[in-house]
């Protein structure tokens, strides 16, 4: 509560609600019982009905201030709201259908808004639960952001495009320039809101370089293209050689690859949980850039490991069923934010991009299977730890 | 001849064509037979034979080197051939049914290669002969530019894309990046090549800022914006107050409304003919960039002045005609172009846009003659000059 009173002592010229929180959890805020719920083994629980108000919370509370967040590469705002919940801002930058160039590499494409609202869906869908709450909203890019902002750096970049709609660009490293405006139509804006996480000086987190990190060159190639056998070394590294972590990490390839993703580079987790933990999957903005192919490379942890754990596996061949088909299950799930009402947030060739992916990972795990029947057996048991999930 | 063989002696490495030329023109490779056609009226005659064969020559003619060509803002490459002819390439960047994001102000467009192609051909039938031929080819960009170019600047960006294909993006101000890559099929490239004009130390040019120039800011206006008068005042300076210098101006401004390009900062005329001599059309690549709006600033020089020549105007009622329409003649025009076959140069809403902007043009005229009927009937009478061409 401290704290809290503190933001708001050092936020004099902003309007934050009067606090009125007891200890009766009731009486929290939305973003404050999700920080509440947070556990040792997922970022929430899928069936808390806190989440439905959170995401609600997101899309719907007015939004008292918008600044540049510093850090990554790309523009991204930080959105606060009048009782003291903050999220992260990504607009849209890409049409539905567009498909990213091909000629392009990963660490050149650019963030798209609906990817991060996607992740979110998916990740809960594959039982994960580890990639923080977004929603989708339309706001509006003057009165929400140009009118309200103490941010000078990002205030001076707004301008009206030759097609008379409101435009800025921000600072940041890549495409944060007049050659690729953000725009509203002519004022409103597609953009993500993810839920932010425990802040930092609460909750420290740890960053972990992934061991199959891409090499971000053109022409390099990282050890893990090069030697069939990197896994062996992995598997006998801490933390990989202890614990849920290496299947933890199939996961996240499993995730990625489903969705295309391929900029995980580090993955994070909460300091206070030691290395028995989850993983967190933050930062999904590029992912669903390509529906037309897929990415072998990004499932390597699951194809050089042979190892996935046995609750993802069931998931994985429950979403492969007709009666519940990946593709369905997330157009069923994505029709509930906000957003899609404009238009699907994934379009169908996304959609079954999805199918098509999750075939291919279960057709590498029979591989494993048919190439080291025993030893895969004995993976396939003996990691399940405590993250023993049964679809629902 | 000397100038010739003095470039021989600084390529000892190349392996330009032995010299053979007598002072018979018939011996001229077509590219100095097109330098020694010009004249103070005229860039080339359309009816002269050699245009062909220069065209074919740029088209066919086996790639010596390729580096670099410094100026401008864009990549383009300085293309040499075997008998010391010359062209500047510029390489296709947007595809062809694509158009300029709305978002984007004039100064961010970027340049492509069939608005150079086109703008050639339209520039020849709207009579005005002031644009270098332009013809479209197909390259290796490996064994034509990679395994050839001296220039170390290009050769160190070439790179194979994540789609497998080969590209580059070279070192200049704008688009220059690994995230904007010029890229082949996987090594075929669409680019214009665009006839050189001759050496500046044979042919010195001089630049003139246009004084309809538009103000390169995304907040400020020019001069010609704010004062409806603006032309009064141009009128009376020189050299817009003798001779055939303002409609000459005019002129490039139908050009120029024609095809959307608002990318006419300065241009040219060569030294040696003085103040009564023809304006060269160089640097098109920005034009049709848009076929679903119009720009009607660009007609300013038009609307302020209400003067126009009198043969151009006869030209553009020609081709206002049924029988010839712009939009026609255009299509039948670039058919012969070598790329028309993979597909036509321009697509069939920019040629549509031509036969409305047509109108839009001569609706102006209308517009000047019903204002100040004398007046005007005074200047297209009496500005035709030396150029009076009638339409063939």
């Amino acid at each position: 509560m401290l704290l809290l009173l503190l933001r708001a002592f050092k936020h004099p010229d902003v309007s934050y609600d009067k606090v009125d929180w007891t200890s009766d959890v009731e009486t929290h805020p939305p973003w404050l019982r999700f920080h509440l719920g947070i556990s040792r083994w997922e970022l929430y629980n899928r069936k808390d009905p806190n989440m439905a108000g959170l995401t609600h919370y997101l899309a719907t509370q007015r939004i008292l201030s918008a600044v540049q967040k510093t850090g990554g590469t790309q523009l991204k705002l930080l959105m606060s709201f009048p009782n003291y919940g903050q999220a992260l801002l990504k607009p849209m930058k890409q049409a539905r259908d567009a498909e990213t160039d091909g000629n392009l590499f990963y660490f050149s494409d650019f963030e798209r808004h609906n990817a991060e609202i996607a992740a979110f869906h998916l990740d809960r869908l594959l039982g994960f639960n580890r990639v923080p709450p977004v929603v989708g909203r339309l706001i509006n890019v003057t009165s929400e952001v140009r009118e309200i902002t103490t941010d000078h750096k990002l205030s001076r970049t707004f301008f009206t495009s030759p097609a008379g709609n409101v435009c800025f660009y921000g600072q940041c490293e890549y495409y944060c320039s007049l050659e690729h405006p953000v725009c509203g139509q002519p004022h409103a804006l597609e953009v993500s809101l993810a839920a932010m996480l425990p802040d930092l000086t609460l909750a420290p987190r740890r960053s972990w370089r992934s061991p199959w990190r891409r090499s971000y060159s053109r022409t390099k190639l990282a050890q893990w293209e090069k030697d069939p056998a990197y896994c062996d070394t992995v598997k006998q590294t801490p933390p990989y050689n202890h614990g849920t972590r290496l299947v933890d990490l199939i996961d996240m390839a499993i995730l990625d690859f489903l969705m295309s993703n391929m900029d995980r580079h580090h993955y994070e987790t909460f300091e206070k949980f030691g290395n028995e933990t989850f993983l967190l999957h933050l930062d999904n903005g590029r992912a669903f850039g390509r529906h037309s192919r897929d990415e072998p490379t990004i499932l390597t942890p699951l194809k050089q490991c042979c190892r996935i754990r046995r609750s993802t596996l069931l998931r994985l061949r429950l979403l492969s069923l007709p009666a519940g088909r990946l593709s369905d299950v997330m157009r069923e799930s994505l029709v509930q934010d906000p957003l899609a009402g404009a238009a699907p947030l994934l379009s169908e060739p996304h959609l079954s991009a999805l199918d098509r992916r999750l075939a291919a990972i279960l057709q590498a795990v029979q591989t494993c299977q048919h190439q080291h029947r025993e030893i895969i057996y004995n993976d396939l048991e003996g990691y399940d730890g405590d993250f023993n999930q049964q679809p629902d």
